[in-house]
């Protein structure tokens, strides 16, 4: 029961994405760019995090809980619907 | 499959908590209390804002998708148990 | 040097909002609603105490420490402003 | 007034131990580690993120706003104490 490699390679690239943003912070402070430019680096590289988190937690539900499209009790698949919609508010907000 | 009346009363003693937290604000920007003392009483706000949405999860998680203690499927009730203590990890620290 | 009348305010209906968010999160319990519409009522209140903290440290940068509206020094001022466009950033995304 | 060369070196040791944490969840997805583990390094990643944004805001405060140990006025000193103190309560937390 484990991830697909489709969704294996759509969190990779999350990643390295977020690899990407922290090397611009590194560069960002050694060529002595601006605070608020930094702050600003930094603060995407917080939100590409919370998307990673949203993510995991999301495919966590779907392969090791419960998969709202293949669950066949209606009241599971909808609560565990209504858990990803929960996790999407809180962590891409 | 509601909620129990213990899980009920729990919630409801959090929440009044809060509006009890938020009636000192209220009171203390009214007496013109110093910035920081105000700033902190809404830190302690947001903690237990934290708290009550990690313990709604949490029902939500046990009630509506599945509950740990009781799933025969050993691999589904593992999961659930993981997925409670990252909402615990996220939402309390 | 004291916060003016009218910020004390504009904070006060703030607070006095989510209060009234929070009474609503405590009569959805009570009336039994469904986890997910409490769980909204709370990711609501969440927002308007971030909203509130980021305006409160912004009022206590231009009380207590430079307003960047009548600060003569230019590299202060615009210091001063960039911050508020930091605080800005982080308590109200 | 630029930030002094020991600030700078103090921040690249943060930014390129949170690169560190990246690649240690780049690993872990590519090892096929487990969902719990996973999310418990991303969790460690938001929390360095968070820990350089409270210095990167607290070293802007000191270099370009007012840094508490070289203002002459002793409101402002205090008021900028006070605000780098409230910075770390809700970044470290």
């Amino acid at each position: 029961m484990g991830h697909t490699t489709k969704d294996k390679d759509k969190l990779l690239a999350r990643v390295r994405r977020i690899r990407g943003q922290v090397e611009a912070v590194e560069r960002a402070l050694e060529a002595e760019t601006g605070c608020a430019e930094v702050l600003q680096l930094v603060a995407s590289i917080r939100g590409a995090v919370n998307g990673l988190t949203a993510e995991l937690i999301e495919d966590h539900i779907r392969f090791h809980v419960v998969d709202p499209a293949r669950e066949p009790d209606a009241g599971k698949a909808q609560g565990a619907e209504e858990l990803i919609g929960v996790v999407r508010t809180y962590f891409r907000h």
